[in-house]
């Protein structure tokens, strides 16, 4: 387990719970003394380059798969046509996060994305917070964002280290000091693309929001510098982003380990403006997602190498790519990506099986949501389970959808 | 007029416009023998850097205004605001015009796109170019393609040099080839912040447009180069677009200078991928557009500088910023671009009264637009004038309302 636990020098700044008490309450959040700061070395796509248990062949084909040459070609939804488009989709992504690798840097997934906008000299003068607020928020909308909410800048989310790419080392990873709040944006993913996996093609519906993430975190950002405030975008990197999407408002966390929304459900991806601009933050909005998933468990049964719990939220890590010290339902990384890696493609049969993953523009959706976020949720189980949600659509009707 | 009208030594390529006999008369294209290819040192932006017939405070100013610094700050739709939205709009096409200035190309602008996605060497065998150009069609639309339409590559509206920015002068511009077939890709502007032309707000939608064609090029170009097929993904370089839209079947050449389709008016921006796939070209789609610009005059009428004909169309040349040889309404780019100069930002005042720019979604619009391709043009016109379309909203107002 290759040092895990390990014993870690305290971090610079000790996580403050006391400030956060109030709004962590408000939040859901349960944090014991066993909390510390994530490492991105922990991460499973740090440890499948330097944790001699987890690298393989397989990892190392997963990773070698983004480049076409090394792609399989292997039948339906994992056939040449199939890999190509889910590459194209991520090429918005790679141009950005291909920048910086001579300086250890992976733009967008170990570091923040440098942009060339400086900040002007002459800030805006923000009278009105409020208003400035909507009005930003209409802008992220007007950039292609699906959802966005504010939180304030909280020190325990964002990582204790960064790793250099040139030899998987802990790097410092900091924020300036005059950061405030983070902007957080859903990007949500196309839903025919989700409805195919596990295949190299719905992992396009993948590579079109980190895409998306890139350019239009860059956009937001480069308003905000021109506007003479701090803005830094950023999108796995640096930090978590689902604590702060849940304080911003955004939705709740799910037994399949991703932030489940009232709009889309789990189906978007997440990125992040670290910002000095003096916003209103959202409030929490606990709606009754995560006392769904409390007798749902349909996730978990769906997931191949039975990674996703069963059992109740604990706080309880079960190796070292869990964060420790929050409650929550945790999830064995190690085998999800061990999945990936044999599929040599991302899987979110979690995300197209979640029963929150629907239409909401249908009236039935909106019935079942209404009664799965009541008292009644045990009725919207039962319908669920005998009108499931997310059968998985064969990539081969995708395409022949795509032509018509 | 700096050499206007110039002695060019004969193109290596003559144009070969018997070949294209049948398919110009579909078109409606009428070609002379004074066609000669366009040179993109004609084009303004290459004068306004080099002609100093065109050079001056004004048109450094514009271009300076695109980094805030420079930017203006003087009231309704031209504050820090609207140049801040702007200028960060056009924020992923600048990263990627920006990466190789020095080597004398602005890429999207100068030069095509270069991709690091390589061609790869097994080719996708193509059995059904029917089916499979549908299916291509389906894949740019998932891209965020607004249309999609597809013309045999055409010598003739490639530009004959191309410019080197850092001493404008004019060097080689060629394609590989290979090059068979052209992917007209359309990408429908904010109907909005159209609205608000002309100010620098207004520019926000030029930027998103060019931010998208950017991403939406690289990302269709690349999964192409997947396939084994040559892609190379061009915004305004390399060549002109509008003869290609109309081949492709997209619209009809406008008085206005723009390209008018069914869909969306004029309120678009156009890019295209140069490939080698083996394609089935669209037919152009003759609606009656072209018959109504005949009657009406009212972007002409509403163009400050007075840049735009109220005249027939002709294949005179104003200056030498206009093709020669080719019948068409043509401006004076001269004017149109003072005054471009003048505002710090583009204009597109006869983008947004154009009566086609309107918004079909509503049955007034389509009852109109069914009169206006009819014999009954004339009481689409008589309707216009009563109630006209693209009144100019002031920036203040959209402000307003994106906050809400």
């Amino acid at each position: 387990m290759s040092g895990w636990p390990r014993n870690r020098p305290p971090a610079d700044s000790e996580p403050d719970h006391s400030r956060w008490h109030d709004s962590d309450r408000e939040a859901g959040f349960e944090i014991d003394d066993n909390f510390s700061r994530f490492s991105q070395i922990d991460d499973m796509f740090s440890r499948a380059f330097c944790d001699p248990s987890i690298a393989s062949d397989d990892t190392r084909g997963f990773f070698d798969s983004y480049r076409m040459q090394a792609a399989p070609r292997r039948g339906e939804g994992f056939a040449q046509r199939d890999f190509a488009l889910r590459n194209a989709a991520w090429s918005v992504s790679d141009m950005v996060s291909a920048r910086r690798n001579a300086a250890g840097k992976r733009e967008g997934f170990t570091s923040p994305i440098e942009i060339d906008t400086p900040i002007v000299d002459d800030p805006l003068p923000i009278d009105d917070s409020h208003t400035f607020t909507a009005e930003l928020k209409g802008i992220a909308r007007l950039l292609g964002a699906s959802l966005v909410g504010i939180a304030d800048h909280d020190q325990r989310w964002v990582y204790s280290a960064r790793v250099d790419i040139r030899d998987f080392s802990e790097t410092e990873n900091s924020l300036p000091d005059d950061i405030s709040h983070v902007i957080v944006l859903g990007h949500a993913m196309d839903a025919d693309l989700v409805d195919t996996y596990p295949s190299a093609l719905a992992g396009a519906s993948t590579g079109l929001e980190y895409s998306h993430e890139a350019a239009i975190s860059i956009q937001l950002a480069s308003y905000i510098r021109n506007l003479g405030y701090q803005a830094i975008p950023s999108m796995n990197d640096t930090g978590l982003v689902i604590p702060l999407a849940i304080k911003a408002g955004l939705g709740e966390y799910g037994r399949n380990q991703m932030l489940l929304t009232r709009e889309f459900g789990p189906r978007l991806r997440f990125s992040k403006i670290y910002t000095s601009l003096p916003l209103i933050a959202d409030q929490p909005r606990i709606m009754g997602i995560g006392e769904y998933c409390k007798v749902c468990t349909k996730c978990a049964a769906a997931c191949p190498p039975k990674a996703l719990p069963f059992g109740e939220a604990t706080a309880q890590p079960l190796n070292r790519s869990n964060i420790s010290g929050v409650k929550k339902w945790t999830a064995d990384c190690e085998k999800c990506f061990g999945y990936w890696a044999k599929l040599k493609t991302d899987c979110a049969i979690c995300m197209r099986v979640c029963p929150f993953n629907r239409d909401y523009r249908k009236l039935s959706s909106r019935v079942w949501r209404a009664l799965a976020l009541s008292r009644f949720r045990k009725i919207a189980l039962w319908w669920d389970k005998h009108r499931p949600t997310g059968a998985r659509i064969r990539a081969g009707h995708w395409w022949r959808n795509i032509a018509s």
